[in-house]
């Protein structure tokens, strides 16, 4: 039973390429290890598709607990939530995504319309403001995204994943939407408590002012900053000859930029930055630069100033950014334990969190190109996840899949429809209780369900109790047995399970 | 606005075949009456696939608010959770559905495996539990599937939909998890207030006994059966004509039949049956027989026999039920509402459940054929949806799409720091907080907003209240307005945000 769950949550981790293991499963792990195909002769294979992967009872508490978390930020923050469908017509998503088009799942044309599952949750929002017309609207949403890329589930990448979007859609005064997505970043990242972590920030106008101010052609603007998007990963010398033989960018060009993207600092960089006299010629920079100070600025009254840093080698991937951008990086220690989920590289190791202001995208949906400004951010919840489990596996603690708090057990044979009514008794009174599918059985094996299951309290009855209108209840931490009147019962149980005393019990019950 | 929210909730109900407007569209309702397709000049077609739709902030409020109550229960009963991917390979749903597998979709073959989207969540849970060898496991799934049917969204019938399953698999004592399912379905539908209802029950064992008993050829009987089916929607003559012209029955047997199906009742319908000689002399129906009278002394011992009726026309449509079966129906007034949106026809109306035993369906994905028993509940949540939305409208009540709590002012020009501030203090004391994203804002506006909103509590600050170290709490509700210092501020939320409190200004605030 422990092994398996040793098993699960290894998987959970990553460690495995294999499904999580749910209980039941037989205790052979050594032939489970076998990779899915390799499953010798059957008339069908029993797999999940390529790059998916079912969640077991385990992992799903996990989550919930994630999710509620993050959930709870959105809605502190006033946030609305909408849902669109997991497909979109495909001429949608048509020219949204430059060449990562390709790993988009196109169904299949069975008569009428030709759809593709979406890509990510930022283009279906798009398309949710402009056909409704609506000009301002702070919403999170939290749904899956499919991409098909090569999976790497070891690493946390999968075809199949939770995307956790927050946006802030409408005309407001600069920098306030964005620095609250900031704020919403630290307060989650900070209630997952997974260690030390930063929020680099940087401006797409201060990159393109950089590029003009170092003689970059405008035209060569998007692929040099997809070049310099690829610093976080790549050493300089192979990221310049990117630029240089690939792109045919002039080197003394490649050498300029360099000496401004290895900058990063707070206000003082921006100081800095704004008395440069060959940057502060081109406006876009200088447009830049004082949305970065006025963001800093406000950084500082929300608190955060100690997890920003305003970073110039961060870029972004996507194409549809136009202002700020962001990304959340894990520096802390307590990411050892995921980053060796990730053993196999470093890729985007401490990446949990990014985004960035897109004020173009709604318009490409408009017929009239009318615009409505965005800014938002998306978080890596399935990297959180990964990092939640592993200190779940650490901590060797159990993870409890139910939230049952009494167990209803009947001290003779023959008694299962009183049992029946004690359940609904207590059902009714809403309190999560469960009892045996069995007819008549074992009290040993009932108490020993409880202890297992992380049970609280199990109540007993047998004849004598019933004529004397009474029940046992056993608090299963301490032990402790003793009668209760059945008309207190279900204020007794309330009590017994009231915080104060319900937490210790589930505490010593659960560490096992 | 108030049109906007009448329209919205009117395309909730499905009495629109437009999407929901959301907040910030203009008022030109007349206009947007125009069917998807008839937009004139356009680049390209701004809208969902046919069959879907997206969820307004209104409308996820009032999902969310059917979804825990829902969860709720479950919870209760002490059941996990699980997920599987949105697509399985397409030979996991092969031959699971009849002739509704043509209703699957499929994804386009881009290289690598033939993926369909889930039909369903019971033929992933079996596939989960074979895969993973579980033998015996409680859980819930809350996810969409995909039917390419026709769609009747007016009826409520879409291409994407939520299903809401408990399922109960394991080897266990008869009739003991089939009671338990009906237990959740009448908690479920008592708790979400939609008036009264019944829950059907029958067994598929006893169908074939009287099938045999009538002398309707053993490989005629699922056909008879799927006719059996039509009986809740199509008078009988048209299912004998069928039974007899279609299928090829002796008109004899089928007025035998009809003779049997009429019937329904409860225990005494069981001692009646079998008390019939020629019935009783069919294994099947004996079997099914002691079975539904088991079933119905739980359900006395449950409390719900009055929501349960014994009903021998009840079939279901599903080829892999192997025992008792289950459907709910609507039957009170309440539902009138909710008939209204579906005035094109009365097709399965009043449906809001169903499901069964079926202890076949694992043992197709077991190479050795192994069966894991397992009977489950699906909860029609679109339908309840639809209720719980028409619900809304009809009381006029505004559906709050957000739980802010306080609303931050500044009283004067070039305090949007000390805003932020404050803002932060209150989100850092995890209260729901909301402010301006403008510099400069005027209090008459941002009063405004709240009182739209309902939110509850206004803290308005401004330079003097800042130098002596107060705030000024406005009570939206009563107009109340108090200083509270600064250092008390957190504290005087809390109670004037406290139950007794609050809950008397939202309802003031919320009924416009």
């Amino acid at each position: 039973e422990e092994v398996n769950k040793l098993l699960s949550l290894k998987s959970l981790l990553g460690l495995d390429t294999k499904p999580a293991k749910a209980k039941g499963e037989s205790n052979k792990s050594k032939e489970n290890k076998k990779q899915p195909g390799d499953e010798g002769p059957k008339k069908f294979v029993l797999k999940t598709p390529k790059g998916t992967r079912d969640f077991a009872p385990e992992q799903m508490a996990i989550r919930e607990q994630v999710f509620n978390k993050i959930v709870a930020c959105f809605k502190r923050h006033g946030a609305e939530t909408i849902d669109t469908p997991v497909f979109e017509l495909k001429e949608t998503l048509t020219g949204k995504y430059g060449e990562d088009s390709k790993l988009i799942y196109d169904l299949a044309d069975q008569g009428g319309e030709l759809l593709s599952l979406r890509y990510d949750l930022t283009v279906p929002f798009a398309r949710y403001l402009a056909m409704n017309k609506v000009t301002n609207i702070k919403r999170y949403h939290i749904a899956k995204v499919y991409r098909r890329d090569n999976p790497a589930m070891n690493r946390g990448r999968f075809r199949e994943f939770y995307q956790c979007d927050f946006d802030i859609a409408g005309q407001y005064d600069a920098m306030l939407p964005d620095t609250e997505c900031i704020k919403i970043v630290v307060e989650i990242l900070s209630s997952l408590d997974i260690g030390d972590f930063v929020v680099k920030v940087n401006h797409r106008k201060l990159l393109d002012g950089i590029f003009a101010a170092c003689g970059v052609p405008d035209h060569k603007f998007r692929p040099i900053c997809s070049a310099v998007d690829k610093l976080d990963k790549t050493p300089w010398e192979d990221v310049r000859k990117e630029m240089v033989d690939e792109k045919g960018l002039d080197p003394n060009t490649a050498d300029k930029i360099w000496e401004y993207v290895q900058q990063s600092g707070g206000m003082d960089l921006v100081e800095r930055l704004l008395k440069n006299e060959i940057l502060t010629c081109e406006k876009s920079a200088v447009e830049g630069l004082e949305d970065i100070r006025l963001l800093l600025s406000y950084c500082e009254a929300y608190g955060v100033t100690n997890r920003v840093s305003f970073d110039l080698s961060l870029a972004r991937g996507l194409d549809y950014y136009t202002g700020v951008i962001y990304e959340a990086i894990l520096t802390g220690t307590e990411t050892a334990v995921a980053a060796a989920a990730d053993e196999e590289g470093s890729v985007g190791v401490g990446s949990v969190a990014g985004g960035g202001r897109y004020d173009g995208l709604v318009g490409m949906f408009d017929s009239k190109g009318r615009k409505v400004p965005c800014v938002g951010i998306s978080i890596g919840i399935e990297r959180l996840f990964s990092i939640m489990e592993a200190k779940a596996l650490a901590s060797e603690e159990k993870v409890r899949t139910t939230e049952t708090e009494v167990y209803v057990i009947a001290a003779q044979k023959g008694m299962v429809e009183e049992r029946l009514k004690l359940c609904k008794a207590l059902w009714d009174a809403d309190i999560k209780t469960e009892q045996s599918y069995k007819k008549n059985t074992k009290m040993l094996t009932e108490f020993q369900y409880c202890e297992q299951n992380g049970i609280p309290l199990a109540i007993i009855i047998g004849q004598s109790e019933i004529e004397a209108g009474i029940v046992k209840m056993k608090i299963m931490a301490s032990r402790e047995e003793r009668e209760v009147k059945r008309d207190n019962m279900i204020e007794e149980i309330k009590k017994a399970l009231a915080p104060g005393n319900s937490e210790d019990t589930t505490a010593s019950i659960c560490s096992s």
